[in-house]
């Protein structure tokens, strides 16, 4: 389950950065939010395993780099 | 390369749905942030393609969709 938490606006900057002469559909930035936050989601999952693991109860970049690798 | 597109206070946001309790670092938010835009920046690249492909000059939903099946 996503929330809009990320802004259209930066998906439309995304989704121009392959071609900057394409255009967007908002369906098509709604859909790459959805992607990526769910994606950052399960990320994030592992991420706070991993911190919790080591014996923490801050997420440092090393868990998010490690739960990219082992998701 | 990222454009620090996202915000950070979205990244702790999607950091934190993975627990509430966590903590998240700076550096965490920096992370994530990049990983996030670098996959949606070849999201992007794929997405485009898949458009002119379809004769399109502009990116539906089902170009991104169809860009996160096929990598």
């Amino acid at each position: 389950m996503t929330e809009k938490i990320l802004p259209l606006a930066a998906m439309e900057r995304i989704l121009k950065k392959g071609d900057p002469n394409v255009r967007v559909s908002e369906p098509a930035k709604e859909e790459l939010r959805k992607v990526l936050e769910e994606y950052g989601e399960e990320v994030a999952r592992t991420a706070s395993k991993f911190a919790i693991h080591a014996g923490r109860k801050t997420i440092k970049a090393e868990d998010v780099q490690l739960a990219i690798k082992h998701k």
